[in-house]
């Protein structure tokens, strides 16, 4: 019986990857994902068979993997980032109903809430909401309930898929609801291809970040209401007595 | 100059480190940690020097670390799960302001959201919310607060410390104001000692879950409405046409 494993690869330093990720991609000799990931681990691993779909064609790259696993072989899907957050770890349970022969496993990686919290120091000591800006599969009217919910209740606040070339105003649109509920000096943070050539951060008030154009290989983080700038860290205190 | 760095183990196994935590474990002369933490990597480390203090000694711990590293050894804080998410990342800045010549780095890990979620299935495929249900170092009402917020705006939920001896109902007292918002049937699961001996795991309703006892080793999930279970799998759809 074969397996289809989907594996996070972290964000996108090989050493990112947990050393179960690695053993399961020496393992597989088929790997499948979107090119950009395939070229991240293409050097890592060369004497693969790599599979690929363009973005977009996602359910096509699913079941490109179950018709490789049916061949008899154990297949790898790779994702950045955690598989099981925003990935396609979902999808492949989905499709695999229509493949009951094959296994699935999800070997997770460090998400992008994660990773980005590390170069800014420490900014999910506490309650926090992972939220993400693209109404490409998702009513904007649901993302903004949710920024109002999360606003309100003082969660830390991780926004992933910030802005595109479409969406260009989301996060001034999202900074602007929560502008309804936190004050103007709101501590703020945003890092930009983490664990990648060209990491970069910036701590900031939630006031300009409302006013940044980020990326959409940029991850925000915004504080609550005791989130502190620390010797040029973000950090959210979890309420231990100094 | 030296640097303390604090690195999350990942969910117990050894395979769920990254490969960066355990070059940083190789390197560093001196591990410190909670007890149950250092016997986590006393095996696959032997010629260190390992330190501890008990539970509830925090700051402590943190003290302990940048002393060490003042004599001029780099100093690994290790923590289980991801050290940025409810760890020890933000007490180690806090604390290391009182000790500007030592450096600091964050080494993430697999948090227990990650490592949870890929053994239910693919839960986290939309936006969530991570609670802790712990009232030792946050308010009740801060705690009931957030719970009402991330019912009302439909986010999957992941709950951490849902239970211990003093906090037995915690749970039901969670579940109950859910149900003010979700169905009595809202997918929802659990998993007990992720990546550890006895690893064990439970998809059930809201309901269920409102009349289960876990124990504080228990990492909860509440599915946001569409959430299902899928051939014995908790899984969320991202939106994606099949």
């Amino acid at each position: 019986m074969s397996t289809v494993y989907v594996v996070g690869l972290g964000p996108g330093a090989e050493e990112q990857m947990t050393v179960r990720a690695q053993k399961v991609l020496e393992h597989c000799p088929v790997l499948i994902g979107y090119n950009v990931y395939i070229d991240l681990v293409k050097e890592q691993f060369p004497d693969k068979i790599f599979l690929s779909t363009p973005m977009r064609k996602e359910p096509e790259r699913c079941r490109m993997a179950f018709e490789e696993a049916e061949k008899g072989q154990d297949v790898a899907m790779i994702c950045s980032g955690d598989a099981g957050v925003y990935g396609m770890a979902g999808l492949i349970f989905e499709i695999g109903k229509e493949y009951p022969e094959i296994q699935m496993e999800v070997v997770p990686g460090i998400t992008a809430a994660s990773g980005g919290a590390a170069v800014l120091g420490a900014p999910l000591m506490h309650d926090f909401a992972v939220i993400s800006l693209s109404d490409l599969l998702t009513p904007w009217e649901t993302i903004e309930k949710r920024l109002h919910a999360a606003g309100m209740a003082d969660f830390v606040i991780c926004l992933y898929n910030p802005s595109s070339k479409k969406r260009a105003d989301y996060l001034q649109k999202a900074c602007d609801i929560l502008l309804q509920y936190r004050d103007v000096g709101n501590i703020c943070g945003y890092v930009k291809n983490i664990g990648r050539e060209g990491e970069t951060y910036q701590i900031l008030s939630l006031k300009e970040l409302r006013d940044t154009k980020v990326d959409m290989f940029t991850t925000v983080f915004i504080g609550n209401s005791r989130t502190m700038e620390l010797n040029g860290r973000m950090v959210t205190p979890r309420g231990y007595k100094l």
